[in-house]
């Protein structure tokens, strides 16, 4: 963000913000319009609130999750007593790995990973291991090998979570399908005695509803176990509005009155005005009719770049077309990307940003990081700055 | 708040909610139909900022804060570059305290103190040390005998900070004093060699604009060395509205960096549509005009609690008269007010609840914790129920 507010003209295919042309303007001035005209409705939403979140948008988001797994109404995975509202699914992402892990502890992240994920781990102190991600998520032989790995060290103990960013994966744009969760989660219960405790599958659906195309992958809390394993988050940050910051999880019994204790005194509570908004969105069409209005815009943007670096960049470049998100990821076999490399150097003085892939890696000391790689975002960049950005990125290639 | 729920009927004289009828629902309304009529203000207002906050509103706040300590235009202690924004104040006291203190740590703390600070203390395994507290604030000669203390026990290097809640305290009602504010960052200064590193103030200025008498107070930012010592925190929610979470804080340029960092962790920054609302209701009158309103309601319910206290409870009893914020703290000698004790049973059945004093006193092993103190809050009960509350209080304590 620095880099891009000191040089203006440059364009950047690295940040992750959403589209401004998505940004729900009309809707999100009716639905406050309507909320603050009466102060009935107006006071609860300017008051504070309960810590774990605001009753009503708990039991819609409970409702709205379970409907996109087509779960039974009376299961017990979607109770709303189990959801737990934040300011972002990256205070939950905080919140769970705070109350999870001591310094010196180990979390399994996919190779690569969502960078701020990394810096949460760092600033706790807390070690990682990388697993091999394939085109359908996570390769679950190199799953087991790491595991069997850290048994042998003795280290299983220090083990606490499985981080899976499962729906079009930042960076990679990678979903996660609902067998390698499956055999995910199996393995992190295989693996339980000898860790001596419970192993938790931490699933971040922040761009589940940033679908585009093919279909939606049912979530882990599908899975048998998952009431006591699995910690599942989502947004609405995301697909409505990213400046609502408004996330959400289900948490396993046993974490949900520490996180919320912590979220307590992170904030005692998200803000009511946030999140009376939200439910009120969902309460009407106003939050599914938006959301309808997301995939010809980013199925649109994503064709864009598609083509940009099928005609700007080289024939070696390698790369997969993504279905959701807002990401590209793709390897240059052979050619330095990193922050000091020539090329990020080049890109930055032809006027193009990219987010280098050694960024997205943990630093587990057992292999080495990739540095031929790159995250390309279509989120916030017009479709003319796209199409420009790529030229200009394949002319610092040359 | 779970006791408050279970029975309809109860008068809760705990809560720290602020009046419902003091909120500014017109206001908002006005300020949020405003901010959202044209895509070009609305489309900032609804996507991602940066994480130390909106420029303007960061400008604003340090105008404001600037121009409530009187100081010159050119003050670099009120520069907008220090200025951090947070959900709620309460986030900048989490990030402070996670930045600066490992476990094992000491805080020195008011005896006695705003609880969920405590309870951060606690989840991060920093111990304390408790300060007496006069009617004016700080006992220097207590935190001065304590700083000693630390020092002969070769714990200087473990303390951090000193946390004092400088306005119209939560729970005590009390204002430190600019002289006690200065003899406190005096004698930190004198034992930061022996610390081995800075001594810092935490001056945590919640209630500071929820003055109903008396004059306001300079910042300890005004005093001498406050630019690299003195950690200044404030907040839109108490005044404005508590569901509109944005509070703010002024930090030394060491700590700036590493907080803004952890900010980043938690959730990349406080919801624009929130700081966008401030920015427009600073900018406008709004915020002035409405803090304007805040005197009276809260002086009539501070004196109705002080009419009801002395109506209906028994003479024996110690409290001071409060010039702001929302508490009266009071001291019934001999009686025993902890949550297990028999008044609070009889209360309960009475129907009236209060916060226990000895909630508000840090775990610190070198002094007993009062049992025969109660906070009791004006500040969301209705003057009639203020009446009712203390009258039951009276019942229970007969």
């Amino acid at each position: 963000m620095e880099i891009a507010l000191s040089r203006p003209g440059l364009i950047s295919l690295a940040a992750g913000f959403t589209d401004n042309a998505t940004l729900p303007v009309v809707e999100t001035r009716a639905l406050l319009t309507r909320l603050l005209s009466a102060r009935r409705s107006a006071e609860p939403a300017l008051q504070y609130g309960s810590t774990a979140g605001l009753p009503e948008l708990r039991q819609r988001t409970a409702e709205r999750i379970r409907g996109l797994d087509a779960a039974p109404s009376n299961d017990p995975r979607y109770s709303p007593d189990r959801v737990l509202i934040g300011h972002g699914s990256q205070q939950l992402l905080y919140l769970v790995t705070e109350i999870l892990c001591n310094p010196g502890d180990i979390v399994l992240v996919e190779d690569p990973t969502y960078f701020v994920y990394l810096s949460i781990l760092q600033s706790h102190g807390v070690r990682c291991r990388g697993i091999k991600l394939e085109h359908d998520g996570l390769d679950l032989a190199n799953l087991q090998r790491v595991l069997t790995d850290l048994e042998q060290r003795g280290e299983l103990p220090r083990v606490k979570l499985l981080y899976l960013l499962s729906y079009y994966q930042n960076p990679t744009g990678v979903t996660t399908s609902l067998a390698k969760k499956a055999g995910a989660l199996a393995l992190l219960r295989r693996f339980e005695r000898a860790a001596g405790h419970r192993l938790y599958l931490l699933e971040d659906a922040a761009y589940r509803e940033m679908r585009f195309a093919g279909d939606d992958v049912p979530s882990a809390l599908t899975l048998p176990g998952a009431r006591e394993r699995v910690i599942h988050l989502g947004t609405y940050s995301k697909p409505f509005a990213t400046g609502v910051r408004v996330g959400f999880g289900f948490l396993p019994p046993t974490l949900l009155g520490p996180a919320t204790r912590v979220k307590g005194n992170h904030d005692f509570g998200t803000s009511s005005l946030l999140q009376h908004l939200l439910a009120r969105a969902l309460a009407s069409s106003e939050y599914s009719d938006h959301l309808a209005t997301l995939p010809r815009r980013y199925a649109r943007k994503a064709r864009g770049l598609v083509r940009a670096i099928r005609r700007h960049l080289p024939p070696s470049i390698e790369w997969q077309e993504p279905l959701g998100g807002m990401y590209i990821w793709a390897r240059l076999p052979g050619i330095r990307t990193g922050l000091k490399s020539a090329l990020f150097k080049r890109a930055l003085e032809a006027g193009v940003l990219y987010v280098p892939g050694s960024l997205c890696y943990g630093a587990d000391p057992n292999r080495p990081i990739p540095d031929d790689e790159l995250r390309l975002s279509f989120g916030n960049a017009s479709p003319a700055d796209i199409e420009e950005g790529i030229r200009r990125l394949g002319e610092a290639l040359r």
